[in-house]
């Protein structure tokens, strides 16, 4: 009877709850996910993956972008990047800037662009692999604003930003560093090189670099050559950082987005061709016609990149989803934005290319419209086989904020779907016979040795979820998730410790800053 | 660039955002499913379903499980149930009360149960189709406690009953309807009678009664047949209602849960044998010891099932999960939980039975975690491909409180699967080159002819979520989700309307339940 489903037969356990802290925090992991065999660096998507169409559908939907970049074409702003496509063979209109590029073109592209390749960081434990079933997350990038519950909203400062750094260095589970929130009390021209130089310091993951035009895209590769001891041969064999462009859609790239593109090939790094298609606006209202500009954008991005340097890695990008069609408002983790999530993971196993996919929400306020609007694009990205899903930590507010609370409770969720990438033992089964026999009819496994041999490591063990009964909680102070998370992240960033970077690195990065901000650093480009 | 990814850019709606409610919640959806041809009331699950398991680890389990109970046995408390089980083949122990059971017996109740069956309501609009692909919600069931934010924790009352049975009613992703909460201001002798003529006269939806004893029983059923015009032939062809029947894990079946198989399967009405299978707890602490556990003790009630009437509509159900070991205390949403889920469902497709999930929170408030718990429970059960999904909207504090303010929030989130559960029209790709051609690069798709002609329909239309941008959000009082839900669960209330029920039908429940009453009900059985 379904009464019986609830927690009321736990009294068995004879009360051994540990004490809570007094701010009813709850206490840090004492089973640590190695104890389980369970490794959050190198996570591999083990979910059979969703389909939105047939397989023909997704052939007929390539075709249709084909058309639209060879027929109607793509404008591109850039002066170099439309030289470029004319002399890979595309027509180019110079009075309208429009570029048709030839399917042949794109399907050369298509060819050389690799479909996997790793991004390396401070240390080789740091390495991701990227494409094929190897799933990474990225946390919250791009807000000008910081937000919490003591402080509220404000713009982001460097305190802020470094913050975030630290946040995202202190869980395996993100992956790579993302520029978490816009520091606005540092100066424009100086900017790149500080929040490189964080990166660096406080940080030992693979990284976002903004493409803000060529001179701090050139600043910013310098100092990671600088930082990993690289030459420039070598740092183009192997990744170490990456840059989004979002394409202005529909079928327009502009400057820096085209410069981008260019530099980050020719540097060997991949960048994530992201078009910002909110079908109803940017893009057609059907899910269908969104996707299918999408796509066309997205291949005139890897076709630039790949005429730049064939083989470059590059990463197909999507931030398809809907807005409210009564007030323009973009929407997130939707029906809308589940399918369409479906379909690009298609349109990008389709094509060859790792996926890129987005955790995102439109709510004012870390609660539970955040909560689900996110998780619903988490679990709909990896069952269409996201391979890096970026916004996966604090993102707030249809992405004007990040959140310190929101970063807390989505590492929870994370490290969930994390665990649940890892398969469950197969020898257990050898055991399972012998463990319910030790038990009789009626009693219970507490004690027994099975479960003793086991207990310290078997599960997953919480960074922000409460277990504790309704009285306990009450004692507690009542508080909702999203409370704890404040006190969490707050001991986070305390006990948060640098990754180990050597001394002359250190000492040249600093050179490298100081020299740059004094010759006048370098303006972001539009 | 990654600060393009967000919401600044809706500043070309120009600011058509109608104006909010006074009170900050969100009108209620203009555009209904069906207008996109969506049918919350008949779901498929489109899902690809995941695995835990090898096929071989499968077979595996289950011969184990068969060991389990022809070898180990199970404890059966009930003499009328051990005297089936001996008559049937098993070898009973009447001192200890243990029953073993032949798995030449286990394999022929498998082999009569039907893998699929439909339940009716009353109207033929409210039939649902139990098993295969088909996908039904139905809300919290049990807890003794109701909660809200206006009158916090207290005893559930029939009042608080009757107002779940209404929400339930109010929204068609809710597929039947389940004890919400115990109306404990209601005698125990006409409880079962008061409760019941309540979701006859309430709604039309196929429902649970529990199995407190077979007086009981006799009495619910004794009005779901008066409701509904039926003779007992009648009523034994055609199920309109379940029970749950919990295990006493492990290998343990009480009296009243032996008494409600065996009176369900003599009226052709569905068990749902879910054992209570915490793992490290009721069960072996690996999950696989858990679930083999769980499989063990489902196969002897569903045995039983069959021993009464071969062919009974009988459910596989599960609830197994982790608790904490440091306090016991059971857990739910936990990387464990998506796991067994997974492999709850491989293991009741093995054995051809249709699967019964839960969504389910240990969480006491209806907060983020909450939220990702009873997400996690969802989005795993539809991976596991879960026909009965139960506790899906309003259950917290694992599963001691009913609370208002959760079933709202559930409901959205369960409104969001079943609107991704619907394909993305295939004739879209034909439209989608020409929307495309008519925007100029650079512009956007709100007022162009195709974007009109589906704006009014196009995309879901949330029921909790806020889109508003943040000075909107804030003026309107900085609601969370949860605060949201609170207004709209009043709202809804005082909207409901009864649904049909003829004058005699009425007349004749009334009676009914008047005279079992006079007449002394009955108490429950244990």
């Amino acid at each position: 009877m379904v009464d019986r489903e609830r927690r009321g037969r736990r009294d068995r356990t004879g009360g051994r709850r540990k004490g809570r802290k007094p701010d009813g925090e709850t206490p840090r992991a004492t089973s640590s996910p190695a104890d389980r065999g369970v490794d959050y660096r190198h996570l591999k998507n083990p979910l059979p993956l969703a389909k939105a169409f047939s397989d023909d559908q997704t052939e007929q939907i390539h075709r249709t972008a084909l058309r639209v970049i060879e027929e109607l074409g793509i404008r591109v702003l850039h002066d170099g990047a439309r030289d470029r496509f004319r002399k890979a063979g595309a027509t180019v209109d110079e009075t309208s800037q429009m570029v048709r590029i030839d399917s042949v073109l794109v399907e050369r592209a298509l060819a050389t662009a690799p479909s996997e390749f790793s991004l390396a960081g401070g240390n080789p434990g740091r390495t991701v692999q990227i494409g094929g079933t190897n799933l990474t997350f990225t946390p919250v990038g791009g807000p000008p604003h910081a937000i919490d519950s003591d402080r509220g909203k404000r713009p982001g400062t460097h305190e802020d930003f470094r913050d975030f750094v630290k946040l995202a260095q202190s869980f395996d589970v993100m992956h790579m560093l993302n520029p978490s929130v816009e520091p606005q009390d540092v100066a424009n021209h100086s900017r790149h090189l500080e929040v490189t130089r964080d990166m660096l310091f406080l940080s030992d993951k693979p990284f976002f670099i903004y493409s803000r035009g060529e001179p701090q895209v050139r600043d910013c590769l310098e100092l990671v050559r600088i930082a990993r001891g690289l030459d420039e041969t070598a740092f183009k064999a192997q990744p170490h950082c990456f840059t989004v462009i979002n394409t202005n859609s529909p079928r327009q790239l502009d400057i820096p987005m085209c410069q981008g593109i260019m530099d980050f090939a020719a540097a060997g790094q991949p960048s994530m061709i992201t078009p910002f298609t909110l079908a109803g606006a940017m893009a057609p209202i059907t899910m269908v016609g969104a996707l299918t500009l999408q796509h066309a954008e997205a291949l005139a991005g890897v076709t630039l990149s790949q005429i730049v340097d064939p083989g470059a890695p590059v990463i197909y990008g999507s931030f398809t989803s809907n807005v409210d069609m009564k007030s323009g408002a973009p929407a997130f983790g939707t029906p809308e934005f589940v399918k369409a999530a479906f379909g690009a993971g298609q349109l990008a196993r389709h094509v060859g290319l790792p996926w890129r996919g987005s955790a995102a929400t439109a709510s004012n306020a870390p609660d539970v419209q955040a909560c689900y609007e996110t998780l619903n694009s988490a679990w709909a990205s990896m069952l269409g086989g996201v391979n890096v899903l970026i916004h996966a930590a604090g993102w707030l507010e249809g992405g004007l904020s990040a959140s310190y609370e929101k970063f807390i409770l989505d590492v929870e969720a994370l490290q969930i779907l994390a665990e649940a990438c890892h398969s469950l033992p197969a020898t257990e089964a050898d055991s399972a016979f012998e463990a319910i026999a030790e038990v009789e009819p009626g009693g219970h496994f507490f004690g027994n040795t099975h479960t003793m041999e086991r207990y310290q490591t078997a599960f997953y063990d919480p960074l922000v979820s409460d277990w504790s009964n309704f009285g306990q909680w009450t004692d507690n102070g009542s508080k909702t998730a999203t409370e704890r998370a404040n006190g969490i992240w707050k001991r986070v960033l305390k006990e948060y410790e640098p990754p180990k970077l050597e001394d002359d690195a250190r000492q040249a990065i600093d050179e490298f800053v100081e020299r740059r901000i004094s010759e006048g650093g370098a303006e972001p480009e539009s």
